[in-house]
C-alpha cells in the first residue's frame, strides 16, 4: 500500500509524518518539484529583514532526516506533470509514473503573475521559496537599489515593506483594493496608512498597477518590485485529474480533507477549510493551517478518521514594528455574511503602567440576534497573540460576549491590567448588542 | 433607596461604580476603614522591588474623584463595628448608625497572625495595604536589614522574596506545606526551588516556623519577617450578622452574589465562588475575582439579574524573572475531585528561535473519561499569560482535548511557532487519553 504526497513543504510534509505515525507499514513516498523541503515560508521577509541570518534556519527537515528517522521518501525536483486517477498514477515531469493507492494533493498556491504585465521583468520577485529569497537578498546587495514598488498590502506586503526599509529603500505599496490585510476595514487601513508614513512608506490603497516597466511600476520609479498580490491556489494538476474546486478557486474538501475522489485528500495552500464563524468554505492560506489541514489528511490517508473542524482566519503580523492580529469576521465582512454586527473598540495599556504597559487597541463584533461573538482584532507592541488566541478560542466554542466578559482571565502587573482589555470590550459590547 | 458598600478597595468600590451606571436615583455610600481607597494590593510587592515609585501610582481613584464623577459617597476611616440587619443598619466604630436598604459586603481578607507566636513584633511585616509597604520601605531603608524570613510560599511570598532580593537582602522562604503556590504539584516545587537558588533565595518547603523571636524565624537568624501566609477571609462581621459562610470559611454566596439575608451581597476577597471545572463553592482570593465579583453583586444591588458563571482559578506571577501560570485543578487536585486526570508536559520555544524564542513549559491536564479539559500551567519568559488565558478560555467552554488541539491560533515569527507549544502539548495529551 503506498501512499503519495504531491508538495513537500507545511501540509505535505504534515501529512506524511501523521501518516507515518499511524501506519508503520505503509510506503510513503513524498513529491517536491523545489530543490528544498520543509522550509517556513512565513520566515522569508525576516531573511531579507535579516532578522534570520542565513536561510537554512528556515529549513526545518532535510529529505535525508525524513528518510532516516521516518522511513518516508521525499523526492525533491519531482514535479508532477499529470495525476490520473482511473490508474492510480501520477506523472513525473520527466516522464516517469508512480503508482499510489492513495494521495494527498499539497501543492500550495502561487503567485498569479499574468495579471500585471511585466512581471517576469527579472527586477520583479515574488517570494515564495526560499529560492526566491536568496535571488532577492543578492539583487538587494549587489543592485543596491534605491527605490522599490511592492504589488499589494496583504501581510507579505506589507512585511516585506518593512523589510525593504532595513535596507534603507524608499518604498512605495501599491493596493489594488480599498483596504489593507484583505480586510474592508477603513478604520484598520488608516492606521496603517499613517503608520507606514512614519516609517517611509508610501502605502497607497485603490490603486492597482497597471503595468511594470523596467524603471517604473505603475508611475512610481523604481529598481526593484516585489510582487505581494495575486496569490493564487495551485489547482491546475488536480482540476485537470477531475478533482473538484469550489466557489473560492481552491479545492474543495470536506472536514475529513478529502476530495470528490475516493482516496485523495488535499490539505494546505491549494484547498478550502470551514469557516467557523459562517460555516461556510473559505480560502486562507496560511501555514498553522497547512500543519492542520496536512495532518488530517494524512491521517485519514492513513485509515483513521480524524474532523478538522475549521479555521476562524486568525493571524498576526508584524508592520513597521507594530502588531496586527486578527480573528474571526470584520463587521463588514460579517454584515455580508448576513449578521447583525455590533462593534466595540477601546484604547487601553497592555499590562501595568509601571511595567511599561503600552497602547493596545482592542475590537470585538459579536451579533445582536445572537449575542454569539463574530470576530475580533488586537493591535498594540505586546501580548496581541495572547489576546487574539482568546478571541479565537471563544469563536471556536461559539462563546456569546456576556459570557467572554467573565472569563478569568491572569493578571499580575507584569503580565496585564486587572481589568484585562478583552473584558472591558467585550463589557462595552454588552451594552451595545443590549 | 440607599446603598451601603463595606469595603473600599477592589471588590467594593467595583460594587458601587456599576450600581450607579445602572440606577442614577440609588444613594451609595461605601465605607473603608482604612485611609485609602481604590489601590492595586496585587503592586505593592513591586513598590517593594522598585519598579513602582511612589504609592500613589497603586491608587486609581480617590474619594473626591467617587463623590465629583459618580456621586458616590466614601467615607475613609470608617470601620464598621457591626451589621444589625433587622434594622438595616451598620454601627461604625464609633457609634454612628448607617442605615441601609441594600447591602454589599466586600471586607477583604486578611493575614491571620495569631497563628504564629511573634508575629506582632515590630520587625515582622504583612503586604495588604499599601501603609503596610510604606512601613516595610521605611524598615528596610532605615535598619537596613541583612537577612530576612518570608512566611509563606505563595504568590505573595515569592513576589516579596524577589523583591527583597533587589536589595540585596538574604531570604529564606518558609513553607507550612509539601508545595509552593498552593498547588500539590512536586514538579513545580522542585522548579521554583532551583530557581531561587539560583537567586541566592532558600525556599524550605514542608517547613512552618514555629515562632518568631526579634533575632529570628523558626531557626533562621533575621532581621526582618514578612508574612505571607495565613491569608483569611474577613468574614467576623458578617457570621455576627447572621450571614452563612461555606465550607471554605469564606461568605456563601450564590452566582448573584447573594448571601443568604435578603437584601445582602458579597462580593470580592471575603466571598466564594463557584469553581468553573469542579462547580464547587472555593475561595481563591485574586483581584480579577474581586472585581468581577463587585460588578456582579453591585449590579444585582441596582435591581438587575446578573450572574457570576464562576472562576478557573488563573494566575500568573513572576518569581526571579521566570513567569508561572496556572489555570483550573492541577492533576493531584483533578484526582481529589474525582476526575480520572491525565497529564502531557512539553518544552518548546515561545516563539521562532531567530526572534529570541526562550523555553517555555506547558502543561495540560484532562479528564480520561470525559476528554474535557481541567487545567494547565505555562512557565517561561514571554507569552505565557496569552497561552495560560487560551486555557482559561477552553475551560469555561468545557472543551475536549481534541477540540483544543484544533484551535485556529495565531502565527507569525516575532510572535509565535507556526505548531504553537499549546497545539503539540494538546496533540500529546490526545494520544495518552485515548
Amino acid at each position: 500500500m503506498r501512499l503519495v504526497v504531491i508538495g513537500g513543504v507545511a501540509a505535505g510534509l504534515s501529512a506524511a509524518a501523521r501518516a507515518r505515525r499511524l501506519d508503520k507499514n505503509l510506503e510513503i513516498v513524498v513529491l517536491e518539484k523545489g530543490p528544498v523541503i520543509s522550509y517556513g515560508a512565513c520566515g522569508l521577509p525576516y531573511y531579507i529583514e535579516g532578522q534570520v541570518r542565513d536561510l537554512a534556519e528556515l529549513v526545518h527537515f532535510t529529505p535525508e532526516r525524513f528518510r532516516r528517522e521516518r522511513n518516508i521518501e521525499v523526492r525533491t525536483g519531482a514535479e508532477v506533470a499529470a495525476i490520473h486517477h482511473s490508474r492510480r498514477q501520477v506523472a513525473l515531469a520527466g516522464g516517469e509514473k508512480v503508482h499510489y493507492d492513495k494521495l494527498v494533493v499539497a501543492t500550495g498556491a502561487r503567485t498569479d503573475r499574468s495579471a500585471i504585465p511585466g512581471s517576469d521583468l527579472p527586477h520583479v520577485f515574488a517570494l515564495q521559496t526560499p529560492e526566491n529569497a536568496r535571488r532577492l537578498m543578492e539583487f538587494i546587495e549587489t543592485r543596491r537599489p534605491r527605490r522599490a514598488a511592492v504589488v499589494g498590502a496583504g501581510y507579505i506586503g506589507l512585511e516585506i515593506a518593512t523589510a525593504l526599509r532595513a535596507h534603507r529603500i524608499a518604498v512605495t505599496v501599491f493596493e489594488r483594493d480599498a483596504d489593507v490585510l484583505g480586510r474592508s476595514d477603513p478604520n484598520l487601513t488608516q492606521t496603517v496608512t499613517s503608520l507606514c508614513r512614519q516609517f517611509h512608506i508610501d502605502l497607497r490603497c485603490g490603486t492597482p498597477v497597471a503595468a511594470i516597466e523596467p524603471d517604473r511600476a505603475g508611475d512610481v520609479a523604481c529598481e526593484l518590485v516585489v510582487l505581494a498580490a495575486g496569490l493564487r491556489p495551485n489547482v491546475d494538476l488536480a482540476a485537470e485529474a477531475g478533482i473538484e474546486t469550489g466557489r473560492t478557486g481552491a479545492i474543495r474538501a470536506s472536514d475529513r480533507m478529502e476530495t470528490n475522489l475516493a482516496g485523495v485528500w488535499a490539505a494546505g495552500d491549494c484547498a478550502e477549510s470551514n469557516h467557523l464563524v459562517t460555516g461556510r468554505p473559505v480560502w486562507l492560506p496560511l501555514g498553522t493551517t497547512a500543519n492542520k489541514t496536512g495532518r488530517v489528511a494524512g491521517a485519514n490517508a492513513a485509515g483513521a478518521r480524524e474532523r478538522f473542524p475549521g479555521v476562524a482566519g486568525t493571524s498576526v503580523v508584524r508592520i513597521c514594528g507594530l502588531g496586527f492580529a486578527f480573528t474571526g469576521l470584520p463587521a463588514a465582512e460579517a454584515k455580508r455574511e448576513g449578521f447583525d454586527p455590533v462593534l466595540a473598540r477601546i484604547e487601553d495599556l497592555d499590562r501595568a503602567r509601571y511595567f511599561w504597559g503600552r497602547k493596545t487597541t482592542v475590537e470585538l463584533v459579536a451579533d445582536r440576534r445572537t449575542r454569539r461573538l463574530l470576530g475580533g482584532s488586537v493591535i498594540g507592541r505586546a501580548g496581541l497573540e495572547g489576546r487574539i488566541n482568546v478571541i479565537a478560542t471563544a469563536l471556536a466554542s461559539r462563546m456569546r460576549v456576556e459570557e467572554f466578559a467573565q472569563l478569568d482571565l491572569a493578571y499580575s502587573p507584569p503580565y496585564a491590567q486587572v481589568w484585562d482589555p478583552l473584558l472591558i470590550v467585550a463589557q462595552q459590547l454588552e451594552k451595545l448588542v443590549d
